[in-house]
């Protein structure tokens, strides 16, 4: 298992927006393959700031298959445009749990 | 409950060494008063990133009393020998789950 990061800066005063575009993409992951889970960060100290939290099974169910279906990009619809530029996206392990 | 986000990048090769400090120092984090956890990721990208996940009953459980206790000096000498810079640190609330 590993977990996507997507940090997303959203624009000013589109944070609800971007909430609920979030919410109404949970059908989205739940039927992913390879998804396990999302959690939605919203930064304390910078509200225009989120990390997107996905557990996927491997790096290739999200950057192969999620982002060449096209849930992508209905995903993409629900939530692009409250951004405020190009999400910083990466991978991790955890290493220490 | 808010989660801790440290983003932290190693000096080159002190990968392994930086992951040993961190289990070394989960008992003082699990006996930190308000501290729920904590997650080690690191990135398959940038194999110099790190993200430390801690979970705090508050904000003031991290930045007040741990910061302010004996045991973040013990935290930072098992681990602050590994930093290339100064850690990001952020706080979130989980708005989707």
């Amino acid at each position: 298992m590993i977990t996507e990061f997507a940090e997303i800066d959203v624009k000013p005063g589109m944070e609800p927006q971007f909430i609920v575009g979030v919410e109404a993409s949970l059908p989205v992951f739940a039927r992913a393959p390879g998804c396990h889970g999302v959690e939605l960060h919203h930064s304390i100290e910078h509200p225009q700031h989120f990390v997107l939290l996905v557990k996927w099974e491997s790096v290739a169910d999200h950057m192969e298959k999620f982002q060449k279906s096209p849930d992508f990009q209905i995903w993409r619809g629900n939530v692009g445009a409250c951004f405020a530029g190009a999400p910083k996206v990466w991978h991790s392990k955890t290493v220490v749990d």
